[in-house]
């Protein structure tokens, strides 16, 4: 065994080098690697397969919920995504333009989707003349493209991101508003009890919110090193976009209307939030609801015991598989037990079985919890119950975790001396009174890099006066810096 | 319900004027629409749920024969898709460039992808150093863009189409080519076991091949106006790609070696065969094992009826579901039912149960089979049972139509004067000898319009002299005028 490998472990301390643990995580786990050009990334199997898990869970809910998928072009042409301004000017400076085909000049340029609002509701404004065509929410599974300037960061930001993004239009502003809370609801879902990530929810301030909408609700997540991220928005874009794009129904009082509209969004930088997240000095830790591989077996052997243990462990996959986990056997003979049980560590795999000659002996097996490092002997016809019991208990552990996570890092500096503090040391959400203006908002930004990432739905405290200049306040903003 | 729309039938015979009936077939049954870009289309949800039902089938089976799914990036700098000559000589007058980000101009052009192995075998070189690495079986799931010059038409030919692109790179040739094969009969399975539609499978010739490939193999399709399809290819690329992108690995024998690739990929183009071979002059015939909606039950009632009979079909639609079934109630009361029929045949649904309350009373439905038109009762008790029953009489009845088609469309002209009446005539394939030069190739073209479509696997008829130039041939070729 002396030819295989070194196991390609991670040489950053999360608490010392946390960029570069990041980096180091992505790569080595092999999740995603560096395209050629700048900015890009492509996903490895075991990447794309977290992605998978995403999407499915997602895809069900919007299903159930009277959603439908559809498929956009890439390519949008300039006009149709000047025709409503804001949206135009806040996104033209990260648009990347085709202009030529083969050898020819094209005539007007084309974008690549930056988003889709636009090239949708074109098409929707074709497709809408009744109230019997109403609503109609349809989703789209594709990639976005923004060219990044900042520095870019594998999930968090890049120039190409895969993502979902929602589109509906209703009759009425009331059906619409429901919607945008739907939406954020089933984000909500998908995110704490299957990203196990708890979050913060409410609106973005105007200055934060979608380019184009009325308002934009938001999910927060705290991550470890006391940086904010958005999880997701769902956005209520009044008839901001119906007017321009034209998108009219016929009432049942036989008179036209203007629709009311919604757009909503996650992409893969919930997989940048869990390794951030949940990740240790070993690598990844998933949470069991969203691995690709839930439980992993490593048979301990020499040559001698080969045929058995393997034989004994495939049963046991089998066994697994049945009962509706994703378990995967690790049979190859290149590499040895050691090895395996490193790099399963590194790519988070929740759970691991070892078992070996003795172990078979002995009628039990060895289980080994990623979340805690734990290990602890189990008999091998409880093994099954054994593992459904403990994927659910690191499930929960992982969330806890990132409940308490969150409560360190969130505070309630009492003056603007505190809160600057705050931001310059170890980060993380500042709950504090703000005036509403946006004099003050850009100001607090300037002077500590904190945003308002969230003004709360929900407003248990009281309102104070504004952090900054002192005025009332009638709201309590989550003010962080940010990914 | 004198206000609601008119129903939107099909106007076009499909036997008077195919391409007309083609189209409307794809706007009104709501599979797709056009996009404000020349040449691109979008999906609507319906055409979108098949594409979804043909990419669910294909997953498995990649996921079964050990596949996996990445990401890669749409844009591909100029200088990779240009390291394999022919390849690039062969994409590079349908490429759109990306020239600008913002205001700014880019260094080197970047190119949307066209096909990604250029893309892929760069990165590729990376993940693989040792025989440990190896096979990499790595299937995307994603769209490709080629500006169309030809006429464009939706879902044969448009300037982005949704497809999946395979890419392996094995040990051994042996190996590559067990993939190339495996790969085609998985596309062959999908085609004639689920889409109902019969091929003829073998390899292109030289001129024909995917260019950087050593061989091509397809299935080619043959359509109802005796047009052929290219339906999936699967391309043995040798070391081709891995000698310029130096894809080398460390081999058991402490020896450096290059790699065997394939690539490999099948389209939305199988949604417009499904169109054109099962389609009539009411619309759409989907095949049931594809459809998304298998059964469609409309109630038949009036005000007074209809909780009765409302209630008795969903009850209908749940035992269906309990089995297994994809059924769908239309109980909306702004349409008739025999609005509901007509838009349901346009849509191709297989079979429609019709409920009233007269047929409660009798405790019977009526079954309507889509492909013949045929209806008959049914007792309420045995519905389930039969629907299942009639569903696979209606899967085999279309492949079964299908391959009449084929039959009645291939010929074997005795002589090149037969040959040319025949693709001036009702066109199809004609099977015929070729002495394996371009120029005869180039010259039938030319003079008929049709190329070589398959050089069949299956060689049982005897070979016969070149139908052009008389000389010695070595195989029989499919000839056809083809889409």
């Amino acid at each position: 065994m002396s030819s295989q490998p070194e196991s390609p472990g991670i040489t950053a301390k999360k608490g010392e080098n946390f960029s570069e643990w990041y980096t180091q995580v992505v790569l080595k786990a092999g999740l995603a690697d560096y395209a050629p050009v700048k900015g890009f990334i492509v996903l490895r199997p075991y990447g794309y397969a977290i992605w998978e898990s995403i999407r499915d869970i997602l895809d069900r809910r919007f299903k159930e919920t009277g959603h439908q998928n559809g498929f956009l072009p890439v390519l949008i042409p300039e006009s149709l995504l000047g025709r409503e301004k804001d949206h135009f000017a806040g996104f033209i400076p990260e648009v990347f333009w085709v202009t030529k085909a083969g050898d020819n000049d094209i005539g007007e340029r084309l974008a690549l989707r930056p988003t889709s609002e636009t090239l949708a509701y074109s098409i929707f404004a074709k497709w809408i003349t009744s109230y019997r065509d109403l609503p109609l929410k349809i989703n789209y599974w594709n990639s976005a493209l923004r060219a990044e300037i900042k520095a870019t960061k594998p999930f968090i930001r890049t120039s190409e991101f895969l993502w979902q993004e929602g589109h509906t239009v209703h009759a009425s502003e009331a059906e619409a508003e429901q919607e945008v809370a739907l939406i954020l609801d089933i984000y909500r879902e998908l995110i704490e009890e299957h990203i196990a990530v708890p979050t913060v929810r409410g609106f973005k301030s105007d200055k934060e919110k979608f380019v184009g909408a009325k308002y934009t609700t938001t999910l927060e997540g705290m991550m470890s090193d006391g940086k904010a991220l958005q999880m997701g928005t769902s956005h209520h874009l009044a008839q901001n976009f119906s007017k321009p794009f034209e998108i009219k129904y016929l009432g049942k009082d036989t008179q036209e209307h203007l629709a009311w509209q919604t757009s909503w969004g996650v992409s893969w930088r919930l997989i940048g939030a869990l390794i951030m997240v949940h990740g240790d000095d070993k690598g990844l830790i998933l949470p069991p609801r969203l691995a690709p591989i839930q439980v992993i077996i490593v048979p301990i052997f020499r040559d001698k015991d080969a045929q058995v243990v393997i034989e004994n462990a495939r049963n046991l996959e089998s066994e697994l598989r049945q009962q509706g986990i994703r378990a995967h056997l690790d049979a190859r003979s290149e590499y040895t037990s050691g090895w395996k049980f490193n790099e399963w560590e590194l790519k988070g795999v929740p759970l691991r079985i070892n078992i070996g000659p003795r172990d078979i002996e002995k009628g039990t097996v060895e289980l080994a919890r990623r979340d805690t490092r734990e290990k602890s002997p189990c008999g091998r016809k409880l093994v099954v119950e054994t593992a459904k019991e403990m994927l659910d208990k690191i499930q929960i552990n992982l969330y806890e975790k990132a409940r308490t996570l969150l409560q360190d890092k969130t505070a309630r500096p009492h003056d603007y001396a505190e809160f600057k503090s705050l931001m310059e040391g170890k980060g993380g959400f500042a709950s504090a009174g703000w005036c509403g203006r946006l004099e003050c908002e850009e100001k607090i930004k300037e002077e500590t890099g904190a945003d308002i990432r969230v003004i709360p739905f929900d407003q248990a405290e009281k309102p104070e006066a504004c952090i900054l200049c002192g005025k009332p306040s009638e709201k309590v903003a989550m003010f962080a810096r940010a990914y």
